[in-house]
């Protein structure tokens, strides 16, 4: 017993001496993150020098090069672009809608076409609308919808804590919306904005279609008008609606993954990840989706580098192509690892905004042991900001690494006001804080270390 | 054996019973809460009809006056002044400061001066400035300081990741810095504003002199001028500074705690306090400072009676005078206590801004096992953001109120971003996100009903 208790001692001895390095270079990896600023500053150039980053645009080019300039300029780094074919999905030139009430009055709508959505042709759409609250209504009245404009009409709950709840739930009238309402006969749908903010900014973002049904126009408007439309149905006085957007797709092209990768000194074959995605909605600078994830993934390699930090195996940031419509880039990135039989330890996403960091979540599936050792950094994590890892998803863009045995996790900053501003024109550098945007980084960082100083 | 493990089991099981209770009507609280949103409407009425509210200004008695009117608006409520002796500092009509460089280019600082400093007098103080970084150079050159504008450039430390402790140490020029510079015969002082916003805004906040010496002027300049400043210095060109500032005390005048108290149903002589100052700086609306706290603890006592809660201990939300420039609310409650032999079992204070919530810190001075009570509510507070309850202060108003055996408390929200604004102009309520605000007031609700509940 007493040889067993010395061994414990011992043991327990070097695991607080190895916390305590671990915890001294955390503190040198925030203090050269917060006191630099390099994500910021690099966020910024992003979002005013280059600006919205819609898929196949000639800003998503830039911000490819601007990429792999930033990741040439660090030394030690090595640059690849990892091209992927892509959809380019444009809003053209024609994009709102009104209300006409009793034939006359006018109320202009602040609205938006939704993300791959087929415009309404230069006459745009004109009908009767509908309001409908949910997918068992609309399937309660379908004898009323044909040739109307359906007003989806569902609001994210405030009562909602969690706001990526909401989201989740509420976001099915945006996703297949149209074609459910084309079904019976629509010519055209709007939704109320999934917004939990206290403005009129219309939200676009991702839908699809059916193919079994016609391919109507499908917007977006903002809560106030929302608000003010569902008043004009209860006063009950006659209107028409009016839909004018001009979406289409232009021929398929080539966009690119951007990667920057440190190489592993012990082990080179084992791959860690960390991103997030470079493309963005086109209605405004796509900062905290995802300009944030990807300056904060810059600035891990960089905060490694500027600390002289060899790491035993290879860390890549990668910039992610086609996120919002269409998810090319994580889809290549995947394919490629499977080709080159990459072994991919780990890779984490920050794709939730540039807010105070919360925590980190891994995919539901992980093992409890790999996620237990997870958790035993949260004493190294929590005086930056980190107090949970726990499962509850992963990242779109690194989400199907899982097939080959990786461990896939999530950056989880605050969510509170991520919908304010999520593919809104309220989506601006103005509107990231900067030390959050730091902090965040800071807990990458040093998750990054530990996974790769320790395994999983 | 058998007997007590058939006691415990019951035990147990009651134990999660209760919990479960706990619970939903933590649930209810939140839903009557995020739901309504009564805490930001009333936080718009504050700031966008009321306005900056200093100590003794019209605008603190048109507050008071609103305070207890939403009071008297919940039915069972009854509302009281509290009256307290209160100083009344004005800025006055003159606040500015300039460099002349080589006697002839002028740069302009947007500078404030201090609260509580007295002002320049019409023709402004000018003199040489010279650059202090810390007191031991203060020390080091007194020599020089002689006729001097001593510019105090000590940078609230981006590194540190607790805003707070950036605060509390390099504040003290803010606090101090005048005496100890007039002392060694400056004419004048101007600190490096208080700050860790990326803009330009002065920031004030409460200076006091030591009566010993000659009371200079007083001010702050932005973040972005003390860099100039500090980019002249450098230059080594001649320049002289000016100060402009107008501060002076007017006659003493009485101002009011407003206080709103639900009385206990058990132990009625047993009082639970949850409060935050109804009085700002002049600069702006006072949202996060401490607006938000001021409507969060109204919102405690509007979401009980809504849910028909009746408390067994007496509940007080108060709204407390002259927090910023004397404390003159804070003392006259405590003293009040003291006079009437008030039995103060709980007093929680929300003065760190409207942010998303993180936890409740207790003084230090309480004792383990009281502390170890309030943190085994934390799995009911976590789902709504409240993560830690530690040692760690408590409220400025409150705190005195230990020397009765109360355990004081103060709400912990996201510190970040609290220092970009506060006691800046930008403290408005546009920066007030609502959902932070409103889940604030939920974790805050809901540790004044378990307290109520369960005792201490």
């Amino acid at each position: 017993m007493r040889k067993l208790c010395m061994l414990l001692v011992l043991f327990v001895a070097l695991g607080a001496k190895a916390q305590n390095a671990d915890s001294l270079f955390i503190r040198q990896l925030s203090n050269v993150i917060m006191g630099k600023g390099y994500a910021y500053d690099k966020l910024r150039e992003l979002c005013k020098q280059i600006g919205p980053r819609l898929t196949g645009s000639r800003q998503m080019f830039a911000a490819e090069t601007w990429g792999a300039k930033s990741f040439a300029d660090m030394q030690g780094v090595q640059v690849r672009l990892q091209p992927c074919k892509i959809k380019r999905w444009v809003r053209g030139n024609i994009d709102n809608a009104y209300i006409l009430v009793e034939g006359k009055r006018m109320v202009r709508l602040d609205a938006t076409a939704l993300g791959n959505s087929m415009g309404s042709g230069k006459a745009g759409v004109t009908a009767a609308p509908i309001l409908i609250n949910t997918y068992a209504e609309l399937e309660q009245r379908k004898e009323e919808v044909k040739g109307k404009i359906v007003f989806y009409n569902a609001d994210m709950p405030s009562v909602e804590v969690q706001p990526f709840n909401a989201y989740g739930s509420t976001g099915i009238f945006r996703r297949s919306g149209a074609s459910r309402a084309a079904k019976y006969g629509a010519v055209g749908i709007i939704i109320r904005s999934l917004s939990t903010g206290t403005d009129n900014h219309p939200h676009t973002g991702v839908m699809s279609y059916n193919d079994s049904f016609p391919k109507i126009p499908a917007m977006a408007m903002g809560l106030q008008d929302a608000d003010k439309v569902v008043a004009l149905f209860k006063s009950g006085k006659p209107m028409t609606m009016t839909l004018m957007s001009d979406g289409r797709f232009l021929t398929d092209t080539t966009g690119n993954n951007v990667i920057g990768e440190i190489k592993g000194t012990e082990f080179p074959n084992e791959i860690i990840t960390v991103g997030g995605h470079l493309d963005s909605w086109d209605l405004a600078e796509g900062a905290h989706d995802d300009g944030a994830g990807c300056v904060q993934s810059m600035q891990v390699l960089k905060a490694l580098l500027e600390l002289g930090y060899k790491p035993k195996r290879t860390i890549r940031a990668v910039l992610f192509c086609n996120e919002e419509n269409g998810g090319a880039g994580g889809d290549e990135y995947f394919e490629a690892a499977k080709r080159n039989n990459e072994k991919h330890l780990f890779a984490l996403e920050s794709d939730a905004g540039g807010f105070t960091p919360r925590g980190f979540s891994v995919s539901t599936s992980v093992e409890d042991s790999r996620l237990k050792k997870l958790q035993s950094y949260l004493p190294l994590l929590s005086p930056f900001g980190v107090e949970t890892i726990g499962k509850g998803g992963d990242g779109a863009d690194i989400s199907d690494l899982k097939a080959l045995g990786t461990l896939t996790s999530g950056f989880r900053p605050d969510a509170q006001r991520y919908f304010d501003v999520h593919h809104a024109r309220s989506d601006v550098f103005e509107n990231v804080n900067k030390r959050e945007l730091l902090l965040g980084a800071v807990n990458m960082a040093a998750l990054i270390y530990l996974v790769d100083k320790y395994g999983l």
